[in-house]
C-alpha cells in the first residue's frame, strides 16, 4: 500500500480508503490510484470486501451471444480489470435480436448501471446517444464508432482479413473461397474486404469465391466444408479463409471426414484465435486480436468515459482505439 | 393466441394482457398461459415488446464461468425459457471465488432480482436459505440441494462416471486412469465414485488411477496427456476418462501429437458432451447432460419459487431434479 500510494501521489490513508470505502475518494485520485495499482501488478488481499463495498459501480455488458469463446475470453478480461477499479459486471445476450437488445438496454438502464459495454451486429449509437444523454455512457465493442463522440474499442478486420489472404496466396493458394455472413455485418463485410484488397495487390491471377452464411456456427461450416469435399479437386478451392475459427473448426471437420487433405488440399485459416481453434489436432491457423489489451482498453475507456460524463464531444476523438491483429499460423495452412 | 386461452382455460383478453401487461395478470394464471404457450410452441410475435414491459421481473444468474461451452449452452436454454415467461436474465461471474461469489449475490440483491440460479463449486446452501428468508428465492444448479428446502435442477454425476467407465472397461480397457480436480468438488468427486463403482463391479483385474488436476481447462488437460505420452507404452493407461469435455481435448491433442493412437492404444471419454467434443477431429465420446429440460427446468423450479414464496418447506422435497446423464459413444473411444 506504500508502494500504491508512492506512485499515485496520494497518502497511505487515501489508499486505505480507496479500497475500503471507494464512494469516498474522489474520482480522479481513485482513477490515480487503481491505474498504480495496476502498474505494480498490486491484488489486494480484501478484493471481495473492496467489490462488496463497491456494488454501486455496476456496470453491464450487453453482448449478441456467448457461444462463440472468443466473447467469453473477452469477457473475462473485461471482469478483472473492472474489479480492480472496484466495479461489478453484470452480462445480458440480445442474440442478435433488436427487440431483445433495446429490452436489455433499458432494462440496463433502469437498474441504474455506471455505464455499459456494447456489442452489436446492428446499427446502435443512435440509441447509445440518448442514452448517454440521459447520463449513462457506453462503450461500443468490436465495432469503431462513427460518431466522434461514442468511445469504441475494436480491431482493424480489414487488416485481419488483408493477412489471411496474403498468408494463403504466400501459400501458394490461387483459388481462394472466403466463408463467412451474414455479409451486412460490418466486422464479417471489412474481413472479407482486406481479403479482397490482398488478392487485387497480388501477381498472377487469382479467384475469390464468396460462400455465405447465415450464422457463423459450427454446423455452418460443417456444411459447407461437406459441400466443398463433394466438389472434384479442380472446382475446389485451394484456400479457404473462415470469418471465425468457430466457422473454421466446422470447416475442419468435414473437409476432413470428406477425404480432403489439410493443409496439402485445402489451407485453412480461421479469424478470433479462441482457444478451441489452437487446440485442434490440426492447429488452426487463425487472426488474432490480443485479447488482454482489448477487453482491459474497453474498460477503461468506460472508467473515463463515467468519471467525466459529460465530457464535451470534440476531446473524444482519441477515445476510439483500434487494435491491429496478429496472423498467428499453425499446421492447417502451413505448405512446405 | 385463442388456443393458448383453450389450453390454458382463460379468456382470449387475459392472454392479451399477459402478453402486454403481465403484471395485471395473476402469478397463477400467468403460469398456467405460460404452460400452454410452451406446449403449442407458440412464439408471441411482441416478445420483445412483452420483455421490455417485463423488465421488472429480473432474474440473475451467478455461475463460476463462461469459458466452459457447457455453460454457455446452459444460460441460452435459460435465457429461452426465462423470455417466454417474460423474465430477464442478467449474468455474473464468481470464477469459483468466495469473496467475488458473496459480492455478486449481494449485489444482485441489492438490484432487487426476482430470484437467482446459481451454480458453485463451494458450499452455499446456508447463503442461499437467508437470501430466501429475505425475500429472494433460487434454485441451485449443477448440484443437488441438501436442505429440502432449496430447489435444485442437477445431474446424476455418479451415473455419469460410471458410465463412463463401464463403456471403458466394455471396449477392453484395463488400465483406466481418471483426470479432474479438484477431488473436493462435488460434481468431480462423483463423477470418480461412479467410476470406481463400475469397477468394482465389473469382472477380472483392473486398475484405476487418478491423476488430480488443478483447474479443468484445456492446458491442464495438454499437460496430462505429454506426461501419458512420454511414459512406457506398458506403463500408460489404456482408457482415460477425463472429468470434462475441455480437459479431454487438450488430452486427446498431447496424446497424439506424442504419437498416441486414439483409440486404438488410449480410449478417451469426456463429460458434458460440448459441441466442440462433437467437432474435434476425432470426435470425443462423452456423457451428456440433456441440456434442454436442464435449463428450462431450472427457471421453471424459479418461477414456481417465486410465485409460490415462501412456501413451507415440507413440500419442497420433489422440487429436486436430478436429470440421468446418457453416454454418446464417438471415434475417441470406439474400439473394433
Amino acid at each position: 500500500m506504500r508502494q500504491v500510494a508512492a506512485r499515485a501521489g496520494v497518502a497511505v490513508g487515501t489508499v486505505s480508503a480507496y479500497l475500503n470505502h471507494p464512494d469516498r475518494v474522489s474520482a480522479e485520485r481513485a482513477a490515480r490510484i487503481a491505474h498504480a495499482i495496476d502498474e505494480l501488478g498490486f491484488v489486494p488481499s480484501i478484493a471481495g470486501r473492496q467489490l462488496r463495498l463497491g456494488v454501486s459501480s455496476l456496470i453491464g455488458y450487453l453482448s449478441p451471444d456467448v457461444s462463440n469463446p472468443h466473447f467469453s475470453e473477452i469477457a473475462q478480461e473485461v471482469e478483472y480489470r473492472a474489479e480492480r477499479l472496484g466495479m461489478t459486471v453484470f452480462f445480458a445476450h440480445s442474440h442478435g435480436d433488436r427487440d431483445r437488445e433495446d429490452a436489455y438496454l433499458e432494462a440496463f438502464e433502469q437498474r441504474q448501471v455506471r455505464g455499459l459495454l456494447v456489442s452489436s451486429f446492428a446499427p446502435i449509437e443512435d440509441r447509445l446517444a440518448a442514452m448517454r444523454e440521459r447520463g449513462t455512457p457506453s462503450v461500443l465493442v468490436g465495432r469503431r464508432a462513427c460518431d466522434e463522440g461514442q468511445p469504441s474499442v475494436s480491431i482493424d478486420d480489414v487488416s485481419g482479413g488483408r493477412q489471411a489472404a496474403e498468408h494463403l496466396v504466400a501459400g501458394g493458394c490461387r483459388r481462394l473461397a472466403f466463408v463467412g455472413g451474414p455479409l451486412p455485418v460490418q466486422q464479417v463485410a471489412d474481413r472479407l474486404a482486406g481479403a479482397r484488397a490482398a488478392l487485387d495487390a497480388a501477381p498472377g491471377p487469382h479467384v475469390l469465391e464468396v460462400i455465405e452464411v447465415a450464422e457463423r456456427s459450427i454446423a455452418a461450416g460443417r456444411a459447407v466444408g461437406a459441400a466443398l469435399a463433394a466438389r472434384p479437386a479442380a472446382e475446389r478451392p485451394d484456400g479457404v479463409f473462415a470469418a471465425n475459427d468457430v466457422l473454421a473448426l466446422g470447416l475442419l471437420q468435414a473437409l476432413v471426414a470428406g477425404g480432403v487433405r489439410v493443409p496439402h488440399e485445402v489451407a485453412l485459416v480461421g479469424y478470433d484465435d479462441n482457444e478451441f481453434a489452437e487446440a485442434s489436432l490440426i492447429p488452426l491457423t487463425s487472426v488474432r486480436a490480443r485479447h488482454e489489451d482489448f477487453g482491459a482498453t474497453a474498460v477503461d475507456l468506460l472508467f473515463e468515459a463515467i468519471e467525466h460524463w459529460p465530457r464535451p464531444a470534440g476531446e473524444l476523438a482519441a477515445r476510439q482505439r483500434v487494435f491491429a491483429p496478429e496472423l498467428i499460423v499453425r499446421e492447417s495452412s502451413r505448405r512446405p
